[in-house]
């Protein structure tokens, strides 16, 4: 479970990252840079703890992630212009983030005895939260609510991680192969432009 | 206590629909009107559970909320149209599920021994967080605070609550009777156009 | 300690009358600054509860939290046009408050055994995101991303708390002067102008 770990950990340094572009975008100081990487970065799995009562949640349990987020976002003030060259490489840890965060919300929930579906959707909130309260602090409607295929790839990997202990797979392989289902959907997803229909059943003149 | 469960399910119910017209108003796709549906019917009880430390919190804890909200989004999904046409239905529920949130927050409130007006605080914010959520996350100055004798309907049901107590009304009829009394409130308030005060006291011309 | 107790006290006013200017500001009605005023005294003390486990959090436990926050925004409500002639009083108070919540955040977290620089982060954090919660709920990028060396002082202080410690300093004169040292780095940065540089490295004719 080592590397698994591994992916965790990049997850959250691209995630500060992220959150620490999108601070650049909005013209904020140093501070807040480190505020929004910070919130990005641990947001998703600081509300999974705070709901499932795994207290003190698991940021502030060690310095690792704090100092992931640091160095994530310090990196990104220092060599801002380079960060964003990397923009396809960032895009690929960006996603094994998201898919180890759902992997482990998942198996955190699964722990204290959460249903299946609720498991499913605690994954999905580790993924995504933390990016929702960076759009939320930066005052725009969060990204993914409009965009892209990108809690749906973590519901698919974390249904398909449900669907693989049915059949008494290993827990080592479900791990792995759920988490490689959510990297596969939203790559597939970004490559072949899917996205999904909006909520809307007016066919007027307004509609594009 | 079989009837406010119902309630409580039905408000959840509601709220969720809530949450996706929302949505749908934003032109957010179907997750988005998934996530904002969630948020919107389980928010206030989840934010009086983390506060509380009921942990995990009720939503998690069975499937009931699950399935209830994944309804509600899914009706207003595919059946939009009727749902907006039964506007002063939904009204209806609404306001009998804040009702139904209050007393359920105070009762809970009350079990770990909080004193009376912590648990009235804690009554309306069950009731009214789940929309304040809603609003953030859609980029709304959240309507509770602009427009609607809402959460001060959840504050006089609350005292209403504690009053009856203290002339030793039974469990069973301080309850009913302080739902009614949010309900009545409410629907008063916005049948004879009643609101609240704007904070001003500078009556110049660029008043109302 | 009574003495950082009544600071916290008065923090917890002055920041439920800036939650309530905020509100006027906005045109929100009197329930809605009650909300914002309770959301920006208390928010901050309760995201720190609710990460850290103290549960419940610190302001429903008793009735003092509750009582200073209505008192301040009925104060607010009532004088408006007094309290914003005192506002470099309130100025005053808004941080000593920090840091008196600064140092109380810290102090809690090290009791469970939380590290130093984490402790620094729970104690900003209980002094800066309740003006963060206002702020989103107002629906503005928060202030203290964009304008003032604000969370900075805090870390600052916090900092200079552990530094005392390492050097075997009583408990009471390292709060004392952790929390001193947050006003004065403030009131400084303020007095000078000094601010945090923003993130961002093109330099183009749109920069000033």
């Amino acid at each position: 479970m080592e590397l698994i770990q591994f992916f965790d950990y990049a997850g959250t340094f691209v995630f500060a990252i992220s959150g620490t572009l999108m601070a650049a975008e909005k013209r904020l100081d140093i501070f807040g840079a480190l505020i929004i990487g910070f919130a990005t970065a641990i947001g998703g799995g600081t509300l999974r703890d705070m709901m499932l009562g795994d207290l003190p949640v698991t940021w502030i349990r060690s310095l690792d992630y704090f100092f992931i987020v640091v160095g994530g976002v310090a990196v990104t003030v220092l060599f801002r212009r380079l960060v964003l060259k990397l923009r396809s490489t960032l895009f690929l840890f960006d996603t094994i983030g998201i898919g180890a965060f759902t992997v482990i919300g998942i198996a955190k929930a699964q722990v204290v005895g959460i249903q299946p579906p609720i498991a499913v959707m605690l994954g999905m909130i580790t993924a995504v939260a933390g990016g929702v309260i960076r759009d939320t602090l930066c005052n725009e409607v969060p990204l993914i609510f409009r965009k892209e295929i990108y809690a749906t790839a973590c519901i698919g990997g974390g249904a398909f991680y449900f669907l693989l202990q049915m059949f008494d797979v290993s827990q080592t392989v479900t791990v792995w192969l759920s988490m490689l289902c959510v990297v596969a959907v939203r790559i597939l997803a970004v490559r072949f432009g899917i996205s999904l229909p909006i909520v809307h059943d007016k066919p007027t003149d307004e509609d594009n």
